[in-house]
């Protein structure tokens, strides 16, 4: 599948490698691509530097936001929350329209410092901020309730054995994702229902944001014990 | 122990028959004891009158809120949300004083119907706000994060095989609550710090509630996979 996305951090990279890994056509989406490639230091976060990455990921295409997401089938929202909505403008809402968006940031508000809260409360999500701003696009909100490395291949940690959860409207939407989840090793994807449900999943970050701080690494994950 | 359970609904029973079980010397507390045991209809929630349980429960004394908190040496919070801080209130703030208190109440509002936002958002908790009501009670949240059955007795699930965490400003009260938990059959206690960690904790509640509107059943539970 041509896949979309959204985002050079680490959380994009770790998605777009493991869809390049599984034989999927990838474009990384940035908003300046000579800015993105001209970087020679770490980020805040301590990633290095995007060129670094892609010199070892030369099969994965960056391009503009509008460009990597026009060639897309799916489309994959890895950008920071607090940026979703402007980066996803420029990806084009025409470019959008009708295609799955798999939105996987968290709306954390780190304007009082660590540990974030959220800017959404529990009232609202951004996955449905982003519906509501591109309508003509079938958003899933999946895979934001763990570190990016265990999205991508779960099976890093007990084999596999915990949760994913997905929501949205669009049951065709959700059915793509739920396979691209399986891909990946996910076994237990539990389908919570409307894209309104994203609330109850974007509310868990509060809860992964200390369990890191006590755990002292982000190797773990949520598991429903049922 | 001689233990208050405050509140005489699901939560209060199960916690406080559990407790009997184990030998301790328990008292449910209540507004209006007369009330309470007049009562020959089921709740809202269809949980029979107290009196039919009190009937089989001999060995747990009915009193009001004062009464219980004052003859306890740790008090358990098991009212509703949005009626804790009166029901405290009405425990008395001398009879709290220097005594662990167990909040296991969650900030549910259900205003606009179900599924319930919390009435606190994520920047603030329910456990917090009992804190700086009655400063000199020393405040653990817990338990909140699963159903009364197994907050009282975990091994109903998987064997006991899912997490329960614990919050608080007072490292000797967390101590002795984490022993009363496991003495329930709590067998992956996580101390995720201070009081204000409650904050992740009661985050988690949106996701129960659409857990379970779409597994049917509350016999679920989080695990912390690591």
């Amino acid at each position: 599948m041509k896949i979309a996305v959204l985002g050079t951090g680490m959380v994009g990279r770790a998605l777009a490698g493991r869809l390049a890994e599984l034989g999927h056509e990838v474009a990384v989406g940035t908003r300046d691509v000579d800015a993105t490639m001209a970087r020679t230091e770490s980020d805040a976060m301590g990633n290095p530097p995007y060129a670094e990455w892609a010199h070892a990921h030369a099969e994965v295409r960056l391009a503009r936001f509008a460009d990597a997401t026009a060639h897309a089938e799916l489309v994959i929202n890895a950008t920071s929350g607090n940026a979703s909505i402007t980066a996803l403008g420029a990806a084009g809402r025409e470019h959008l329209a009708g295609k799955v968006l798999l939105d996987i940031a968290n709306p954390l508000d780190y304007s009082q410092g660590f540990p974030p809260s959220l800017f959404v409360g529990n009232t609202d999500s951004l996955a449905e901020q982003i519906q509501a701003a591109f309508p003509e696009a079938r958003v899933v909100k999946s895979l934001n309730t763990m570190n990016a490395l265990l999205m991508a291949d779960p099976r890093q940690l007990a084999d596999g054995d915990h949760t994913v959860f997905v929501s949205g409207d669009d049951a065709d939407a959700k059915h793509v994702v739920t396979e691209l989840l399986q891909s990946f090793g996910h076994g237990d994807v539990i389908d919570l229902g409307d894209l309104s449900t994203a609330r109850g999943t974007e509310s868990l970050l509060p809860a992964w944001v200390r369990l890191y701080g006590v755990l002292g690494a982000p190797m773990f994950q949520f598991k429903i014990v049922r």
